[in-house]
This record gives structure tokens, sequence and C-alpha cells, in this order.
């Protein structure tokens, strides 16, 4: 396999109040990551800030769907920002993107997600926060429009300590249980039928139909044989559009949440790296073991973001001095060549990731405090979604990543970045 | 808290065909460490071997009941002896092992399992294979005997590659989904009232009570100090006990699996450790990376283990020099005062490790090929049921390790192990 890197660094400015409405890629990451470099061109501002990254998914984004792709990432970013800007914690900002993100039939989560191989909706969701290190995952959960909700509300019900009679809190319920849990906890059930969309009902009946007819023109060959061959077909990076987001807040916490509905046509109960500890999101503020905090969402092929637990590995890789190449390194090595995938031809995935660490401005007589967040994106389908924004911009950036022409998804990868500074003045 | 290590080691020498039905630790392990002072002891045996180490869960384990304990890990061990003696490799000796800590009425996991809030039994099991490093789980599955037979074929189906029109087979399947795919495998369903035992019910009710008179003692409190209080109270290390087992093969190939009932309590969908990849158990075969090969399994609070991810954490910590040394350290600085459970009193869990390497006897022309295994186990709750043998042994040596007096589960440790050689004639 060949590691192809396309790489290009996006800079957020904050002396940029108003930026275009897609800045595409241009100078070299490497020349915006020094601090010095860039300390002497914004001027101060007044409050602290924030800082939100969210995906749409990796898989394939069509031009047609592009725009719709790019304004769901757009009203997460706002969403995040909005929350932010009232003085909400990461955790409850990033709560927010992903709701945004769930409710659009156009992602595969909450609202429009893929349907299994029984035609229901069973989505998955986790979140994290890095402040408190607390974790709550639901899986296989139906009925529920906003599955991180209750992922959320997990996280916030374990952070209360014991239940009665010293029980200890769960982090991940899935299934009936799940929904009932949630239901019991305020949230709202949702019928199932509305969840789905035109898009996803119509989907599952060319998915259902293309199964049978791979199951029949492989009727007569042995069992083995079949797999084998129909693994040749399609699949490639078509309907992995789960969704997640990352925050940094003006404490300078992280957190990070993903949210699915999980492969086109898997079997009813199988929860998918949107669950799963480690693999579907991470979030850790920096501690006396790491001197940067980090914040993770990845998106693709469940099964392989599991085996490979990709979002603990892409957090602790960035800790190293260069992000950019630590996180390269890290999508060749442990993602696209990683033994726990030598049997897979195509190894489907991307991830967002942000790392940051306080800095004082110079002069350092003017009170002034700053966060130098550094963010990411890569991934080894065909294209990727992203948007951003933090506290000081009036609008987010998206962006569509896409391979380059000619590269194989699966065996290549992009990569993009860019860097934003926040600052507060300190009491 | 306060790192204690009770420590002591305990040898297997091929010597002794026919050891004593336990044999208290009473060497320290680094005396018996060194493969020269092995190698010289022992005689040149004529068959290749295995090794197994079983663990019928961290909790806490009375005298009148530690025979039962010892009796069922004695009979899982020569479960997967007979397996491997038959030819089979690691994961399936692994899967017989876990079958019959199962099948025992005394431990939480298949029958006999905790009773959830709703008085229903969901269990949860997975398995690992370091030669393939291919892994199957099953959350909050009822109504299926042995749940490790579902996450074993999960893992087998996942081996064969893609399912038609190219989905990827799921590698974790919960609730009624995973029931369903189960029997759709051949693998039949049990009653669940066949599953629960007198002990169970009448836990369940003990414990309903004791809920309901803890929340009418709360009653007028306000919410947050009742939740406080009542965690002083009980669920110690009381009904914790998970099962295990960590197999190494003729052929160097190591398996983990686990398997538990859950707490005692829990939510309907409350998924523990016993599913979640990386905290339950843990294979991985040498490689390039790793000079040995390692295989891991836990019992204990599976919140705690799936936050510390203690099963990952264990595999790579003894990848270095002192294995023994590594294994305290993972449990003190990644388990005991891990930042991830830094609002916990009390940090409740225990593990089976294994590491082996192949190494050639002295003097080579004989064309001896051995493998060295190191096995060890660590809790910090009251007290673990082990079991252990080699294929060279007539039977199993069990041993319940206990805290020393007078110290707090949860902020101590104890740790002890051994070392067995297998060697083999190469063709």
């Amino acid at each position: 396999m060949i590691g192809l890197s396309s790489y290009a660094g996006v800079m957020e400015s904050l002396m940029n109040p108003d930026p275009a409405e897609e800045q595409q890629p241009s100078s070299p990451l490497a020349n915006s990551w020094s601090l010095k470099q860039e300390s002497s061109q914004n001027p101060t501002p007044k409050c602290v800030g924030g800082f939100v990254l969210v995906h749409a998914g990796a898989g394939y984004h069509s031009e047609s769907k592009a725009k719709e792709y790019k304004h769901v990432c757009k009203r997460a970013c706002q969403r995040a920002v909005d929350r932010l800007k009232a003085g909400a914690l990461a955790v409850e900002a990033v709560a927010a993107a992903l709701v945004e993100l769930e409710d659009s039939p156009f992602t595969n989560a909450g609202m429009g997600s893929n349907l299994n191989l029984s035609g229901e909706i069973e989505c998955d969701a986790s979140i994290m926060d890095g402040k408190s290190l607390h974790y709550g995952a639901v899986g296989a959960i139906s009925g529920i429009k906003n599955p991180v909700l209750v992922a959320n509300r997990l996280l916030i019900e374990a952070q209360k300590g014991k239940l009665s009679a010293g029980r200890i809190p769960p982090c991940f319920l899935v299934g009936r249980g799940a929904h009932d849990w949630a239901v019991g906890h305020g949230i709202p059930p949702c019928p199932s039928q509305k969840m789905a969309t035109k898009f996803s009902l119509s989907a599952y009946k060319r998915n259902k139909r293309k199964m049978e007819l791979a199951e029949k023109m492989d009727t007569g060959h042995n069992p083995a044989k079949k797999r084998r061959q129909s693994s040749e077909n399609e699949n490639g990076s078509g309907c992995l559009d789960t969704v997640g987001a990352i925050v940094v807040d003006l404490e300078g916490n992280v957190a990070a949440a993903v949210s699915s509905g999980g492969l086109a046509m898997k079997h009813p109960g199988r929860v998918g790296q949107a669950a799963h500890y480690g693999c579907g999101c991470w979030a850790e503020n920096a501690c006396n073991m790491n001197p940067y905090s980090t914040a993770v969402s990845t998106s693709g092929c469940g099964e392989h973001l599991i085996r490979t637990m990709l979002a603990r590995e892409c957090s602790a890789a960035v800790q190293s001095e260069d992000a950019h190449q630590a996180l390269l390194e890290a999508m060749q090595n442990k993602f696209i060549s990683s033994p726990f995938l030598a049997s897979e031809d195509r190894v489907l995935g991307g991830v967002i990731v942000l790392r940051c660490c306080r800095c004082v401005e110079a002069p350092p007589s003017q009170n002034i405090q700053g966060i130098l967040v550094e963010f990411l994106w890569s991934h080894t389908t065909e294209s990727m979604c992203v948007g951003y924004m933090s506290t000081q911009d009036s609008k987010a950036k998206t962006h569509i990543s896409r391979l380059p022409p000619g590269t194989v998804p699966g065996q290549c990868l992009a990569i993009e970045g860019g860097v934003c500074r926040l600052t507060s003045v300190v009491e």
C-alpha cells in the first residue's frame, strides 16, 4: 500500500473577521505553525474565545450534495459557538454541534440514518469530556431523535457519583434499555418512521435489491468463494457519513463527540465505533503526562476504526512535537498499514483532530493569555466534509477534502489542517 | 492512596508432572525468571505444549465458597488443556475454558449471572485471537447459555471476509439483535429462567430490598447528597466475579476471553468491560513492534476497567523487560491512581496476564525449541481466584489470592505470578 499525503495548510487568522465562504487550503501548515509569527499579526481581542471543528463524515460527497453537507457543518459550528459565547464549557458546546448534525436528513446520524437489515434505524453515539475524563455512550438505540443527548446525559449522571445502594452508574447503554433509560431521564421518544427519510428509505430498497441480486448470482458457488468475490464490489466508501465534532472552550477544556446511524444493511444490534470507547471520539485535557490538550472524532468503517482504536491512537500521537507529521504517521502506520487490519484490502476512515496549549502573549505585562489551537483532518475515504469556526469568527469555514484524482481510497490518505489562536485578558 | 505489593512467585516446573492440589506462592518470582536457571533443571519433554491461566473473578471469595471456585477453575483449565492436546489453537482452547466457567452456577457469567434491575439476565462476553488480531464481542445478550460462543462465532465469521454485496461483517453485536444472530448461526437459545439460580434469585430479592431501603432512607435529602451518602455503603467488592482465561498454544499463539453477567442491579442495556474492545481482554502475538506475545483478561467493576482500558494497558506494559515490575506499575499508575478515575474512592479490578517468547534450548543441536511463559495476576479487590495448567501437567493448580489483612480494597493491590517453559522438538 502506498501512503500518499495530499497536504496543505489552512490558516485561520483572527485578523479576518468575515472569512470567505470557503477558504481553500493554500499555505503550508508549517509556515503558520509558529506562535511568534502569529502573535505579531493579531490584535488583542477583548474577550476569551473557543473553537469548534466538525465533520459530516468521511465517505463520498458528490458535488451535487456538497452544498448541503457544507451548510449543515456551518450550522453545527454556529450552534457550538453560540453556546461557547454564552459561557458553556466545551462538552456542552460539542453536544450542541452534534444535535445540529444529527438533525440534518443528509447525514448518517439521528434523522436520516441508514436503515439496518430489518429496515430499522439503530444509532450509536458517544461523548467525552477532556476535563473530567468522563465518557458516555449509547449503542443500537432506536426511537430517539438525538442519540448524542442520551450519551451526554449518561456522562452528566455518572459525574454525580454513585446511585442508590452504592450502585455504579453506567457509562454505556444499548438497545431497548438505552431507550428506556433516556425516556426515564426526560429525553422524548421519537417514532422511528419519523427518523427515516425518503432518501434513506429508497437507499434501503436499492441496497436490498443489490443484496438479493448478489446472493442470487453467488448461488452455486461455495460460501467462502462467494464472500471473497462480493468483497470486490462496492461499499468502497459509499455511505459512511458518521458525524462528529471537537471543541476547545474559553478555559482550555477540550471535548469530543461522534454519532452514527451505522453501516447500511448492518445486522440489527451491530454497534460501530461511534459507541466504542477510544474508537469514536477522545478528549483529554493537558496534565502532568501530556503537554497538550487533545480531542479527536472519527468517521468511516466502524469495524476498522474499532480494531485500530483510531481516536485514542491519534490523540496519543499528536502529543509529539510536530502534530501534522505525527498524525500522518499514525494514519499510515496505525490505520492503513495496521497489523490489526492486515487482511483488509481497503481501510476506510477519517479523523478530525485538535490539540492546544496555553501560551503567554508578548509582552507579558499586558496580562493577555492565549491558547494555541492546531487543528487537522485526515482521511483515506474519497472525501471528508469539515467545518470550523472560532468565537471570533462571524461565520464558519467549510471544506470538502478529497483524495487526489487517481489515488485509491482505503490505501492512500489526505491530510490538511490549520492553526488558530484564542486570546483572553487575564483578570 | 497507598500502593501495596503483596508479592510472591509461583514456579511451574516441568519436572513435577503431578503438582500438589494447590501450590502456595513461595519463592520470589525474580528467582525463577531466568531461562538459564530453568533450562538446566528441565528434562526434554517429548511433545509440544500449551498453557492456560483462568480466573473466576476479582471480588470477594468467602472461605466457604472457595472450594467451588477452585473446582470450576480446575475444570476450565482441564477443558483448555484437552483442546490444546487435541491440536486446537489458543483461541479455540480459550473458548472451551470460558464455556466451563460460564456453565458454573457459582460464577457471574452465563448460568447464575447477576440479575439486572428488571430481574433479567443480560450478559457480556468477548474473545480476541492474538494470531489474526480478530475480535468478537456481544453485549447485553439474553437467552444464550454461553455468550462466549457467540463472541467466538462473530470472530470466526469476520475472518471469512466480507458478506454479500460487500458488507463488512460485525465484530460487536448487542441485545436482541445479538440473540437473533446467534440463533441464526446455530447457537441454541436458552430460556432465561433456566439461567437464573436459587442464589442469583435470592441475591436479587436481597438487593432489591436494600435499594428500596436506601432510597426510603434518603427521602427528604437532596438528590446530590443522597448519591454521595449511599456511595459510602457497600458494593465494595461484592459480586464482581466476571470470568476469563488466557492461553498460549503449541505454535506460540496467544488468545484471551472474558465473560460477565455484569453488576448486580445494573440498568437493562448496560454493557460492561467484558464486551469492550481493549478493556475486557486483549491478545497480541509477537511481531516487529512487540518482542513478546501477550494476553490479558480482566475482572472487576466494568466502568473502572472501561475508562482505564485496562486489558490493553497491561498488555502494552508487559512488553518492557521486567514483566512483574511493569504490571505492578501499570496497576498502580494506570488503574488505582489513573487520572481517568480521579473521582473514584475505590478502584476495583483484577487482571490475569501472560507473556511469552520463543527461545532455543541449549545445546541447539538437539533441535529443541522452547516457549518461555511468564504469567501474573494482580487485583485491587479483596480476593481473586485463579487456576493454571500446562499440557504437561496432570492437573491444574488453583489459588485464591487475597489482599493482606487490614489493607483497603480499591486502594491497594496484590500481585503474584509464575513462570512455565514449554518445549518442543523441531522437525
